[in-house]
């Protein structure tokens, strides 16, 4: 079954539904494919309060608001996966996991990216219960508190230094033997009394009283000897993994997996945008994507109209 | 009387109050100051239906809301505007209108922008309800309707092409002899069956059945005569005038009055930063410049941080 439509976008969290609330309205008529994360990693939060306008808000319900909005004015929402594309002429071609050939004309790419878990015991059960990859997002739930920061590179010490705003308590917990961050940073790290860091330290297990974090269970690499280190909340900065498999060889991707842009949305390919965590390795909110969606959806719009 | 504070925020629309959500939670303690227009542009508008999430919102609640998120976070907000900056060395200085000097150890700009109006009789009365000047914005309310776009730049250009999405038969009203947009945006537009333009002529008055706008009537500057074009509605695209008056000599500023940014949200002068339309001519969103605010603020956060 083929179908022809004249854009699609790829991802259903804030800067994909953003987008097909902007084409939608524009009259494009989107086909927008949710793709396994429908919401994106909003949904796997609890409460938002950074939503501007919304002091608190279950992430689940601020995206359920946006896919509605999205229907409302005509967007047609997909919940099948994108196996396949071919952006090497336009129409441009999109398979999915159900066997449908789509067509179009413009493509906005927005499918995230997921943060590298541990993998440990403890770690599914305490997410967003004390277990979080953005510190931006939920630090400030935590004041006076004891606060692991698992990693060593950029975002480890940003979340590290952003802690320290809430007179806390922070150990880095790095698995090598240096920090690896660039520029400045370890060294201004290093300089603040209520920063500590610990190297060669491997995270075996996130400990909790059921309800909530109390702790980790850290081995030392190079001793080999087992420790416990309390916690209230443990932040996870060991990387990305921005949703680009299926666009190797169709549009430039970077060393860290993320797409490369030009000139906002554009990226390699004229015709094909995108917008969100998929090509954003440094602001990574929902209100960031959901602008960068509507950026994306403008720049079709003017792509089409020329 | 003189007060030190981290971070000054100025200018109370979407990038200001997203900034202080983002700075307030970052325990940064922003003063944001509001200015002549609280809320920005979005407050003189009725309905809107491109915030994501909200299918139709009045502007002002949606302001309002934000700005009652930014106080609940600890963000204190001053009805105040600014008089003078002085950015030559940091603590920077930021003077009000009540004689108050504030310093600062970083300064977000979101002073946003004015679009330029004709100042012809009816187009107060007949504002929001016909007269706009963004077609993205209100352009899906009509529907094979007869629509004025008034200018002949890139915007008059982009506004006309998106209004045929919409079936409807449009006209541009242009002062001069020639389009002035660039690229091949004029041979498009001239192309399309459903949109006309007519030269040298200058809108006298905006006419309407007081409930709504009719029409509008011109004069042709070549034969001095008059005449009524009916119209569903007028859009304005005539120009914008970025808020910068006072940051001349004290930032890079371009021709046409936009913040030069670099590295996003980074102004000439490190540690002041700027977000919005008063940098922003190309998307002038709500939505984007909410996405840019929050960068803004997390850009600022990093620079204090280190």
């Amino acid at each position: 079954m083929k179908k022809t439509t004249e854009i699609i976008i790829i991802g259903g969290g804030p800067a994909g539904l953003t987008a097909a609330i902007y084409t939608a309205r524009a009259n494009l008529n989107p086909l927008l494919i949710e793709g396994p994360t429908p919401g994106g990693q909003l949904t796997s939060t609890t409460y938002v309060e950074n939503w501007p306008g919304e002091k608190s808000i279950l992430g689940a319900d601020l995206m359920m608001r946006m896919k509605e909005h999205a229907t409302h004015f005509g967007a047609q929402i997909s919940t099948s996966s994108v196996s396949k594309v071919d952006f090497t002429k336009s129409p441009f071609r999109v398979w999915t996991n159900d066997n449908q050939e789509l067509q179009a004309k413009a493509v906005i790419i927005a499918t995230g990216a997921n943060p590298k878990l541990l993998g440990c015991p403890g770690e599914q059960q305490y997410w967003s219960k004390g277990v979080s990859t953005c510190a931006v997002c939920d630090g400030a739930l935590y004041s006076n508190k004891q606060i692991l920061i698992i990693g060593g590179g950029d975002t480890a010490m940003e979340d590290a230094l952003f802690m320290t705003r809430f007179d806390n308590q922070i150990t880095i917990v790095q698995l090598g033997a240096t920090l690896t961050a660039s520029q400045i940073m370890p060294a201004r790290v290093l300089s603040k009394p209520n920063i500590k860091v610990i190297y060669h330290s491997l995270v075996q297990e996130i400990l909790g009283d059921t309800q909530k974090v109390t702790g980790i269970k850290i081995i030392n690499q190079e001793t080999n000897t087992s420790s416990i280190l309390p916690a209230d909340a443990v932040f996870l900065a060991i990387g990305l993994k921005p949703t680009t498999n299926i666009f190797h060889n169709q549009i430039e991707i970077d060393s860290s997996g993320h797409i490369m842009l030009t000139n906002n949305t554009h990226t390699s390919v004229n015709g094909i945008f995108a917008a969100g965590d998929v090509c954003d390795r440094k602001y990574r909110q929902a209100i960031t994507s959901a602008g960068f969606g509507c950026m994306a959806a403008l720049d079709a719009e003017r792509y089409l109209a020329i």
